[in-house]
């Protein structure tokens, strides 16, 4: 069977690989679609090789079909439609004794620290799967781990109907949760300095804002009658990002840390003692997120056809990361679907 | 009467006043104790001049008994022992009608916006007065204010029995945070760069961490058998204050937002992502804070004696902020009691 590997820096190819047959509790899946991340193309980049053993199937974001099952597994058949909760926490530490086994320090994720979905066909622990209803499209299908993304972050801000919620970046874990906090009942505006993805922003029915020619915090506090936000997502990465989502929260406005910082940022802290602001980080999901998630995209409340921006074949998956650089795409599938010519078991 | 008034910048003079009749609505104090806290400090030193109306009676921590009574008040008798919660808010802001008055953005607070305590006799609103006891000691009860800063602070962290407590600077917030955080079952460390608030600290059962010999994170999660701590309280206001307080932190831990930093920090978001840490700003007190003060107070819990640095006459009251710049000091209260030689209404 074939699957794209990355074996370095900017190089991702498609191989000849082989596959097993499913270990004890293992399923294997026919992988249908496989989305690109923001964290796929950090590896693309080389920026975490001290953590990818190359040459390494790659790949987290995935839409499949039950293809064959391993011993002791029980509760699924061939066919049955799915996506794959990523992770395994150890189960044992104080993170997973508390329920919080999505940010075990000993977590194992599925597509970085072992094989993960761009591939043909995939063997992964039973305990992972996640039902998806049969009838679901399966390029939509391949949307809810981002959505599960997206669930969670609005389920760390405790929101509730009627607030207004500013998201500060628009790529798609923020117009998915733009999606998520409108169908939880809040007004949403979201900031984002790129044209394209404004424009999907409104065309999506959200009030798009453009940093650099507009006053974010003054159009907030005038949309809120000088309430202010009651809850800001972090999207961006950006200190610009991190200074509007603090600057446009109201009085115990809470704000949700979702982008992933490299270095450290300055943050008004005063602003957090004087007004008696939150901020809670937010990071993957739990089984609960997938699930909401899974309902989300099988009542198509995400619109997930405007969020596909390509589906390119598997052994394009190169030429694919390499032209990611660009803005202004969202989200971009590659089609993992065996070719028919395939035997499928090289 | 006489009044400790601010008139600029390293200025406070003791100088004779008018006390007018208590209002409709207002009750007259005879102040009893009013201890110097640090924003008393930032006004002598002129860091608030834009804010302050000069001369000012300055002063906010405050015990009292009721002298005479305005039209209109009922419930209060003279000779009742009080404190005073000195903030008034707008009652119609958004922030007040979600029930946040306390930090309405049109706060008044008396001592800094309108006249203070730091004087024989004061007039003040009855519903800003908070019953004492009769039989608590006057000079403890002047500990209530910042008790009640302690109290809020520790609800604002939603702290639970047997959790594990970092408080980052041990000056008289920082160590009632530390009384009233035992008191609700946490097991607390104390980290304080001062030699002589660390043996205070010690003195009170408290484990205190020198960070300029430890590597308090280290020691923490030793402490703690790796999960790290669940609360800090950043109390320091410097910036590496800010690092040890996130440092600390366990997964999900909490940090509480209690120091003034009136410049931008360096925090390092992705700690935030990463553990899904909180942060929360506290500012000031609700009156049930102040009850709650009152009643630690009352019971002993807060061991005032051994926080009372000095009593000072309201006569000295300039010498004693002019020898408040050196460390160690803990809480000093200036003797308001009006002297038998004077008629109390020049």
């Amino acid at each position: 069977m074939r699957a794209a590997r990355y074996t370095g820096p900017q190089d991702v190819e498609t191989a000849d690989v082989v596959v097993a047959d499913p270990a004890p509790g293992e399923v294997q899946l026919a992988v249908a679609y496989t989305g690109i991340c923001g964290t796929d193309l950090h590896i693309y980049h080389g920026d975490m090789d001290a953590r990818v053993q190359r040459p390494a199937v790659i790949g987290h974001e995935c839409s499949a079909t039950v293809a064959a099952i391993g011993s002791g597994v029980e509760g699924w058949s061939v066919g049955d439609s799915v996506t794959v909760l990523p992770v395994r926490s150890c189960g044992s530490c104080a993170a997973c004794q508390a329920g919080f086994g999505h940010v075990c320090p000993q977590l194992v994720f599925l597509g970085i620290d072992a094989a993960g979905a761009m591939q043909n066909r995939w063997n992964v622990p039973a305990q992972l799967l996640v039902r998806v209803p049969n009838e679901v499209n399966l390029r939509h299908a391949a949307l809810v781990e981002p959505t599960a993304v997206a669930v969670h972050d609005v389920r760390r801000a405790g929101l509730r109907p009627g607030q207004h919620v500013v998201v500060v970046g628009g790529g798609p874990v923020g117009t998915l949760i733009s999606v998520v906090a409108r169908a939880a009942g809040a007004d949403v505006s979201l900031v984002e300095v790129d044209h394209e993805r404004r424009a999907l922003a409104s065309k999506l029915g959200f009030r798009a804002i453009d940093p650099t020619s507009s006053d974010v915090t003054a159009e907030i506090f005038e949309l809120t009658s000088s309430r202010g936000a009651d809850v800001a997502f972090e999207v961006s990465g950006s200190a610009g990002g991190v200074a509007t989502a603090v600057d446009v929260l109201g009085v115990r406005g809470k704000l949700v840390m979702v982008a992933i910082h490299t270095q450290p940022r300055e943050v008004n802290l005063h602003r957090f003692f004087w007004r008696e602001l939150e901020m809670v980080g937010a990071r993957l999901y739990e089984r609960r997120d997938f699930e909401e998630a899974v309902a989300l995209i099988a009542s198509g409340v995400v619109p997930a056809e405007e969020l596909i921006s390509a589906v390119v074949p598997l052994e394009a998956a190169g030429e694919a990361f390499a032209s990611l650089a660009g803005g202004g795409v969202m989200k971009v599938l590659v089609d993992c679907t065996e070719s028919r010519e395939g035997n499928g078991d090289v």
